[in-house]
């Protein structure tokens, strides 16, 4: 490996010479003296330097003394340096990388992400959202999940018929899933506890500011839960772990974010649908988008939290597989997690005997056929369980104020865009 | 949720009633006592218990007494025992689950993969599966990696023509990603070090036991090496932390998987390709599978190491980002990693100047404008890489001495198998 200091850490190494190594973020040619910003993974090193610098993302190997300097980020600078480039750009950015606010627009930004995530403000969220999948699975490793993997390729529809991409599966018609929802039921029964953190799809027709054909879902499943409200409280531990996670391993990048991480309160409070109607005045058996935001208005005026669950909805809103409250059939033992205005996690209890699945099909009007390899876990003994999911990417917008969920995800996926 | 004691844990509350819930994994009735053996996620519990018991699979809730009982799994069996059955089965498992060995075969087991999983030989691959992808993850975490998400659906094939999966993306023409390859080089750019667990396809027209149409891809990438050398050791370290994980986080597993699992020497065996041809007396451009097989036995006897490097390979086999070797043109800084007789891991230095990217295309006789998303990265400045990818399914096949790699997944997909 190249042998080189990390920028964070060149305070330790005042009065020694060190080799540095990473990007030219800025060079600044004034008339008595020159400087070098080197950019690299831990952030910003400033060298103080001849003339004759090399321009902007060059990639170069830079020794020099380690002295201190008040102005210099991190209080220190190299001096006396001896430059190397190790490779020269081929041209210049799209648009200037060192400048403290992102010029160019967001298409000029989708257009050139392998160049313009490089800007330590549109880095920031791929690190807030690494950190905070990190965090998803170690709160669920700690709680005995098991991580899995399922088909991508699957034969039918999962969530719902429409919005599904057809591929071509060796002559045969298939799809890509929409969510590992029934495999994730039926690794229950092998490991009761399961998680998946990987990509699904949704063949989104529309072009919104909140819609991606390709995000990444975190889902878990659990069994042996009394009902929802087990799962509810699972959740709650993994909510805090990802944001506990956020807070360790990506300070810098909450900093240039200017993330404000939120509080998860002991027991999040919880609401019931028919509760959530009469605060709202509404008869409608959905919430609207207005009435999510004047819910959590309202939680963290009554309640002093930015999460507010939603529990009870109408089953007809539900799909089919969900688990009714036995105390009010009509209603459901689902759940959605509000945080700051937007539904971010979807989730209940779901049914776990055989005969249910089969009555639930008909009562909608469904074949079995279809379903029959979903079918067949809860066919051999399954325990009551449920689980949720929750979008990585707008999990990660939610946190960073994103106002497009495009700038969550390094190579966003939508109606209009394939590449890069 | 259901308060209960997980059997493993019996041990510890001998003399106490408690409670423990799981699936009836067999039920024993005998002339002048019955057991039940209860199966949860930590392994089998014994019952001891009047006649009239529910089936097998039935999912219940026991309350007894712990007694000591030397023959009973873990020493312990519970006594005086009131069964609630939470779930009854509605049909008997396609083969006994409670036997040792399964006696289905393969079609079968694929067949009902939901209720064939729970057989403990059968989950074993899966559990071991996991933990490797932990290990994977916790010690690139630890060197300082960032987790990154790529795009599956792409708008040209990423590693050949060939085999790989169209898709209809709107009205447009587009593939499966077969490899997160250009992704993960660009975000090199941006965290200097980035991997990805995800699923790549492959339009895998062969029927064969060692192909997959999706498997789960391990891939890593880093830069500021000096050459594949420091990728090598890289990866040493992954795959002795991947080993370190199974041992600690699935021991039960790997005995009832019967897995034997391999020492990694401090340093690796590595030869290179003229090497290897001198020894195996071949000049073919590409190794035999005969040729990987022999060579690890001289490893093993040569080296006392089950693992082996192969560097050098000619540049006319590999990709066209391959780096080549700067002292013999002919030959790349590529490698293979090959695991008791198979090539499990292959990887190598990449070209890092747009020019030479360009050049590569062209002795090729492929046209840039395909790679254009791709060779942005390259345009602005990249630092010498370089990164491996390790196919998840075929290393847990490989550590449990799998017959078919389709043991070692939940739901396979291949030419014929589109479900469950």
């Amino acid at each position: 490996m190249i042998s080189r200091v990390m920028s964070a850490e060149l305070a330790e190494h005042a009065g020694q010479r060190v080799t540095i190594a990473g990007w030219v973020h800025r060079r600044r040619q004034l008339k008595s003296v020159s400087f070098l910003v080197v950019r690299d993974r831990t952030g910003l090193a400033q060298v103080v330097a001849a003339s004759d610098l090399p321009g902007e993302e060059s990639v170069v190997e830079v020794t020099g003394t380690v002295t201190a300097s008040p102005r210099a980020p991190g209080g220190v600078e190299l001096v006396e340096p001896e430059i190397e480039v190790l490779t020269e750009p081929y041209a210049a950015p799209p648009f200037d990388l060192y400048r403290p606010v992102v010029s160019a627009g967001l298409p000029t930004i989708l257009d050139h992400a392998p160049v313009a995530l490089r800007h330590p403000l549109l880095s920031a969220p791929l690190e807030i959202s690494a950190a905070s999948v990190t965090g998803f699975r170690e709160t669920l490793d700690g709680l005995g999940f098991t991580e899995i993997h399922t088909p991508k390729i699957v034969a039918s529809a999962t969530e719902s018929g429409a919005n599904v991409f057809g591929i071509d599966y060796f002559g045969r018609r298939a799809y890509l899933a929409q969510s590992p929802q029934f495999y994730k039921q039926a690794m229950v029964g092998v490991f009761e506890r399961v998680y998946e953190v990987g990509p699904v799809f949704r063949a989104e027709p529309h072009d919104t500011v909140r819609h991606l054909a390709q995000y990444t879902s975190l889902d878990a499943e659990l069994g042996f839960v009394r009902d929802h409200r087990d799962v509810m409280a699972v959740l709650r531990e993994v909510v805090a772990g990802m944001l506990e996670s956020v807070r360790r391993r990506a300070p810098s990048a909450v900093e240039r974010a200017g993330a404000i991480l939120p509080e998860v309160p002991a027991e999040i409070p919880a609401i019931h649908f028919t509760e959530a109607q009469e605060l709202t005045g509404s008869d409608e058996p959905d919430l609207s988008p207005a009435q999510e935001r004047w819910l959590c208005e309202w939680a963290a005026k009554e309640h002093g939290s930015e999460f507010l669950f939603v529990t009870g909805y109408p089953m007809s809103k539900r799909p089919f597989y969900t688990h009714p409250d036995p105390a009010r059939p009509g209603y459901s033992n689902g759940f959605d997690l509000l945080f700051r205005g937007l539904e971010l996690v979807t989730g209940g209890q779901r049914l776990h005997r055989y005969p249910d699945y089969v009555a639930a099909l008909a009562a909608r009007g469904e074949a079995v056929e279809p379903y029959e390899g979903y079918l067949q876990a809860f066919r051999y003994g399954m325990p009551p369980h449920g689980g949720f999911a929750l979008g990585l990417e707008r999990w990660t917008a939610q946190l960073t104020g994103a106002a497009n969920i495009r700038q969550t995800t390094a190579f966003p996926r939508d109606l209009h865009r394939l590449s890069p």
